[in-house]
């Protein structure tokens, strides 16, 4: 198992990724980067409050990146929100 | 003139807010606080991404905060991105 894992925000829903970040860890990944892109960054950082407030004292926010990158030759805006498991 | 500033995203077009933090800035802002709630969060990273593509070499991203707070008993996802005037 990698040590960082990578989860990019759909149409499922919050639930379905919070379940997803908590096997990810309990299957040893270190660190995890939540990524949303375009009008999915709003349910990026939605996830991430969730997850902090299940797990808020095993996880801690390592990073926040914002920026624009390139689609099929147009730029969406993204989040990445890096957490990682102190424990 | 205060040496920061706040903006608080909603339902104006994009281009609006560009031209409130460029008249922000002339008037002698230092730092403007970019604020996007709930599925506004979104927008507020496309604001900033479209003010770095006009204003990149004169401004800096100074940091980027998620988190959620208490609106009327619900809690709401927020980001706050600070851009600082390098000139």
């Amino acid at each position: 198992m990698s040590e960082e894992s990578r989860i990019t925000i759909g149409n499922k829903p919050i639930a379905d990724y919070i379940v997803s970040i908590a096997i990810l860890f309990n299957q040893g990944v270190k660190r995890i980067i939540i990524k949303g892109k375009g009008d999915k960054i709003s349910k990026a950082v939605a996830v991430y409050n969730a997850v902090r407030d299940r797990m808020g004292d095993v996880i801690k926010l390592e990073n926040v990146r914002i920026g624009s990158e390139d689609r099929r030759g147009k730029l969406v805006s993204f989040i990445e929100i890096t957490i990682e498991k102190l424990i």
